[in-house]
């Protein structure tokens, strides 16, 4: 089959067999989309080797009999969806697989374990690739009203969702959503739909507008400066080291920064105002899916305005290149 | 009056006139203790000029008649103590004084109006002095159990207790405190009051010792190598920029980082760690005076210990000078 890999410094497709399942799920991969994350791995940041991509929708090509025992071991969603998880059931999937025996596996949430398997991030092949394999636990059905080109938008936006795991967000709370890239825009709009008053802050007047459309407010970074101290989150999605100090710089006294985008490298802060202003600064990484294909399954998030262009997986180097070009959002790859 | 003051990047005893009271409370100091604030203001990191010190107990020598409306304005505690607060009461104050008009002020918290003073640390003359004005509003009485030795300790014991308004401590939440100096040692101890096991952790043996005696562990940084994600709250009490990089190894993925002290100039952060293993980073500064007056009524911290020297205010350089060599603790001023 054909797979997009990153080895020995080199982006390249090569021919590659099929997964062997060995108590595993058999995907075949219908679309998969390029995050920022295969951008830095394939900059060599992430030392990881093998095919990339975690952002996929697919059927089921065939299920092992492990299958009570991975589900056993792996909660990591309730099990309502035991039933629909048959060969050529239309899914998603969560891209930790914990290793199902320490603690964090046993209380249910793989997505911190030590030995954990991340799909085409740590120690597993990943989905930009014509088949894939995960555990069966770590698959949900995809509703029939969501499209692949929106279900592939499952994984991003299940980390938006996550940022509602760990800030305290109610229709009063004055947020800030700083960058208006895909991050920010999925972060933007997964805020607005509790009701609470979100600002997106970025550079791009096209993307902004993808916001305005769902009657997000948005400002530009200069604008910032007249709304200092106003917001009691704010959620910095640039990816930018002076994301952070905007943020510090917009926060009221006690107020929560939601640290969304996995920088590279360090990062200066200035630790004695996260004291004096009592700042809550809050790490977030993967959320889980079954809210995000909730809210897709609604229409309550606006996801293809987001796409930017379609290729061939056989085309995957240069969708890489693409997607790395100033102004790209999401590019999509199919097998 | 004599007041230990610093001026025009110099630090000196001077004679200045008895501070008019204009509606506030004015104390007589009996003891003042010297804190890291005052080493870094006498540095010239923080830009404030004039009679440092906010750490204090003394007795109040007379109330202006405009007591009802400071009270009104500045409700920081509750009111139980109203009807003590006369002539002659040994008193501690809380360091904030707030505007009394603003949005945090009026919610009954000035610690963060952004028009507040802070005694011997913006606009308004501190505590290592013969007299001192507050508003009546932030003093509390002394309870005659608590020597004015131990009294002196409420304001650093109050934001060693602020960690507990800020971190989730139950039982069974193992923490662990990094650095060994009187702020760690006061921080330690308040932790171990809830029940929580604590580890402290620093390098100077002769200071842990203070801590075995409460039943607390100690460990050396040197140990904390085999200690690695075992910690659901750290507390960073060092000062150091190491301090938070030893606290994120510590750190259980979804743990707390309480950032105590207030480091000056900007700080490097592995952000990537903070987001993959979703840490939450919380600043804590002052905290309430009522429940560090209850532990020390209780006798349920060794502040004593803590008293490195003891020297009369006309010494008050030599004393700045002595707190400021390593191994030293709290360096105490008499009037």
């Amino acid at each position: 089959m054909k797979a997009l890999r990153y080895e020995n410094g080199t982006l390249h497709v090569a021919e590659i067999a099929k997964p062997v399942v060995d108590g595993e799920a058999l995907v075949r991969v219908m679309l998969s989309g390029i995050c920022n994350t295969d951008l830095e791995i394939a900059r060599g940041y992430a030392g990881f080797q093998g095919t990339i991509g975690h952002e996929f929708v697919g059927v089921i090509e065939s299920v092992s009999e492990a299958r009570a025992s991975a589900r056993a071991s792996q909660p990591s969603e309730p099990s309502l969806t035991v039933g629909l998880l048959t060969q050529g059931q239309r899914v998603v999937g969560e891209i930790n697989a914990g290793c199902g025996a320490c603690d964090l596996c046993l209380a249910g949430d793989p997505r911190h374990c030590a030995k954990r398997t991340v799909l085409g991030i740590v120690g597993r092949d990943g989905a930009h690739a014509e088949f894939l394999k995960l555990p069966l636990a770590n698959l949900l059905p995809v509703p029939d009203q969501i499209s692949d080109e929106r279900a592939v938008f499952t994984e991003p936006l299940a980390a938006a969702c996550g940022i509602l795991e760990r800030a305290p967000i109610a229709t009063d709370t004055r947020v800030a959503v700083i960058g208006d890239g895909k991050l920010g825009l999925l972060c933007a709009q997964v805020i607005a739909t509790t009701g609470a008053p979100v600002t997106l802050i970025g550079k791009h007047k096209g993307k902004l507008q993808i916001a305005e459309r769902r009657g997000i407010e948005t400002m530009t970074v200069d604008e910032t400066e007249a709304r200092k101290r106003e917001f009691d989150v704010v959620v910095e999605a640039s990816g930018s080291p002076s994301g952070f100090a905007t943020a510090l710089d917009l926060l009221h006294p006690g107020g929560v920064l939601v640290l969304k985008s996995t920088f590279h490298g360090a990062m200066e802060i200035d630790a004695a105002r996260v004291v004096v202003d009592e700042i809550t600064v809050v790490g977030s990484r993967c959320g889980r899916f079954a809210p995000a294909l909730e809210l897709l399954e609604k229409g309550a998030v606006d996801v293809q305005s987001l796409i930017s262009e379609e290729f061939t997986l056989a085309d995957g180097v240069r969708a890489m290149q693409v997607a790395s070009e100033p102004g790209v959002m999401k590019v999509l790859l199919r097998p």
